[in-house]
């Protein structure tokens, strides 16, 4: 096989054979062909496109071209939830106790997050004493006799996808809808659950901007899924505004924690509970979607799901006193009001403004090595649609010195737009796929 | 300026501005651009493609990459002539003599070929004696005295472009009219001359296959040269056989001989009557046509044109007696007849495979470095549509050993095949731009 023949063969849109896509996965990432090949290839496939198969077959190179975790040590259906990212998104928080207290074994591993805030990992090592480097022995146990844990990604999971996705990240081949679904559902197929529920974000925070893409990259990777022997769903969420209230990693816990007692934004509350009720489908607790719905709120309602909450955090050598205590987390030393400057309505919250807003606050990490200040961030008092007055605080800014609370003070009055008129509600859900 | 936003743009259909061009050439050239970016943005232009300013700005800022030709000291307008290759393509060695013998300065700065057979410079060179060496000052003197002078391409005309088509070559993005047409155009606009005639070559044999396509080429590479300010015509000719009956290095200096005696194969004398008219033409020697074309034949039959060859040869030290004595070129120990194996008409010599047998038999070379053997080749004493009959010789094989020539033997009765029909005529030039 020649890589120069598979360039032009992909090029001139002819579809790669299984055998050479396996190749090329492998060979590239065994260092034995050059980037500037590879890069011309998949600008072939940007142009060129892949057909199902290829995505497919693309997906399970990756996949199998490190470690794959094997849960065979954990009985029953293991359901893992996968997001493809937005702002003040703590729906793992809120879905993994939910699940677990169903019945749904819940053997999440994650990584730590490169963007606007943390990676679940983080979010959980903002509760003091919270350990997420649990052994193997550890993890199945847990998981076994609680139904829950949650540990650090160790293995070197999908190592084609990792290179393959910074040389897409520096050569403008980010945007292809095969490679996108691809390299996720690579890693979740390498992290060995029997079931994924996918949250695919849409709108301005999220990356794909337009519903119709959002609602095709969710079928690609349903497709993918269930083509790789994995009951598959995905739900299509908006992301045009953060979600929630709070953005930041302790104050996302916190309001993770308001939801599980029944409070809670109702825009987490309503984006939770249909990924809760997907989780209990994929993990066949039961067949019926209202039967799943209304499992998931009694599991709030009694406590439940809250109680799993905690038996985490003990099991995992965090201090359970966060639930009842929020003063136990670590706290801003600066909280700041931003204000609206006249009357009217909140027109928007550009979501990827404040998501950088946050992460300038030290709340997120431009590179793997930077430290993360759990303490930082933004409540957000007002959303999109609410009514404000001139002087009436929009977000309280929760700052690590009066610097930095004046730089997060400027990024808002970019972000929050506020205008005369109402605008329309935009729906938080906009479809399921399975 | 950064790269990865230059090549989203191009890879979302925008045109590159001129400074954006001339940014991500001299960067490349200078090293500081990785080859895997820039690979992309050549497989993003090969979809996209780039419009006649942006090919112009891509020309201009590859010619001036390096050192440009300076012909001040050479008086008159310099015509440059080049062809997009083929196999069998002396046709240099007959219109540069004819061209200077009606008062054309020929100045010609040639390179080594990598191909079929060598390049004008390894042709010569099998004249023995020759020298391509020349000091600049010879070079400008031999010129001035005589109108004539070829030597060796010694200063580093267009780096980009070597830098840019070595990467093509190996990621699928050589073929694109754009890059194929800034990058001759570079070389030529680097090397000094005041106006260019282009031999676009068509058909099995050629990089262009498609008449269209060689038109099209003809087309951009005219309007480059144009914009740049130079005299540009490009005649479209045919390239679905080799061109005349020699092939091989030596023996095309013999054809070449032939036909600026007033002999040589019909194709040979059509194609290279048209090209040195044209010369005639960009050099202002006349603005009439059908005078330019009696001034080329009036030079051969008068001897002028083989006197102006005897002269290149005696300035550069080779051997005059050449031209009478083909006997004193380095002849191959072995010659071999290639028979036909039934009656009927040749219906076609597949025009690459025997570039290549002529390559195997040492007359080409597939690395720099490589030593070419000036004796070897082929002689085709039929061509497509000529009547054979069985054991008739359609070519006579030069080899240096029996081992060879046995090889060239097989490849040939592949690449000639006879037939029952007689083939259509195909015209030997398609078209002139201008």
């Amino acid at each position: 096989m020649n890589m120069l023949e598979l360039i032009i063969k992909k090029r001139d849109g002819h579809p790669l054979e299984k055998e050479e896509i396996d190749w090329f996965v492998s060979r590239y990432t065994g260092g034995e062909i050059p980037d500037y090949q590879v890069s011309a290839l998949l600008m072939a496939i940007f142009f060129q496109g892949m057909n199902d198969r290829e995505t497919r077959d693309l997906t399970m190179a990756m996949a199998y071209s490190g470690d794959c975790l094997k849960l065979d040590g954990i009985r029953g259906i293991k359901v893992d939830k996968h997001s493809t990212g937005g702002v003040g998104d703590k729906v793992t928080l809120i879905v993994a106790p939910i699940a677990a207290s169903l019945g749904v074994p819940v053997a999440k591993m994650s990584g730590r997050g490169l963007g606007f805030t943390g990676g679940t990992i983080d979010k959980l090592e903002s509760i003091p004493g919270f350990r997420t480097d649990l052994s193997e022995k550890e993890f199945e146990e847990f998981v076994n006799r609680d139904g829950i844990a949650i540990m650090g990604q160790t293995a070197e999971l999908a190592p084609a996808d990792k290179v393959l996705y910074a040389l897409r990240d520096v050569t403008g081949t980010v945007d292809n809808m095969s490679l996108i679904a691809s390299s996720i559902m690579s890693k979740k197929i390498a992290a060995g659950a029997d079931a994924i529920v996918l949250d695919v974000t849409c709108g301005q925070g999220a990356f794909m901007k337009k519903e119709e893409d959002a609602r095709l990259l969710g079928e690609k990777m349903v497709e993918i899924g269930k083509l790789a022997g994995l009951n598959t769903r995905a739900v299509i969420t908006d992301m045009e505004e953060p979600l929630g209230r709070n953005i930041g990693n302790a104050l996302e816990v916190q309001e993770a924690i308001d939801v599980l007692k029944g409070g809670g934004p109702e825009d987490t509350v309503t984006v939770c509970t249909e990924l809760a009720a997907q989780m209990l489908l994929a993990g066949e607790i039961t067949d019926s979607y209202e039967k799943a719905v209304s499992l998931v709120k009694e599991s709030i309602e009694s406590g439940k799901a809250l109680e799993k909450l905690e038996i985490l955090i003990r099991n995992q050598g965090g201090d359970p006193e966060v639930l009842k205590d929020y003063s136990r987390f670590k706290t801003a030393p600066v909280r700041r009001e931003f204000k609206a400057e006249a009357d009217g309505y909140l027109q928007r919250i550009i979501c990827d403004s404040v998501g950088n807003c946050v992460k300038s606050l030290g709340g997120g990490r431009e590179v793997k090595e930077q430290e993360i200040d759990p303490s930082v961030g933004l409540t957000l008092l007002k959303k999109t649609g609410d009514r404000v007055e001139k002087g009436e605080t929009i977000a309280v800014i929760h700052a690590a010195d009066e610097e930095h609370a004046g730089r997060a003070e400027k990024d808002l009055r970019e972000a929050c737009i506020v205008g005369t008129e109402k605008p329309e509600k935009r729906p938080l859900i906009y479809g399921i796929i399975q």
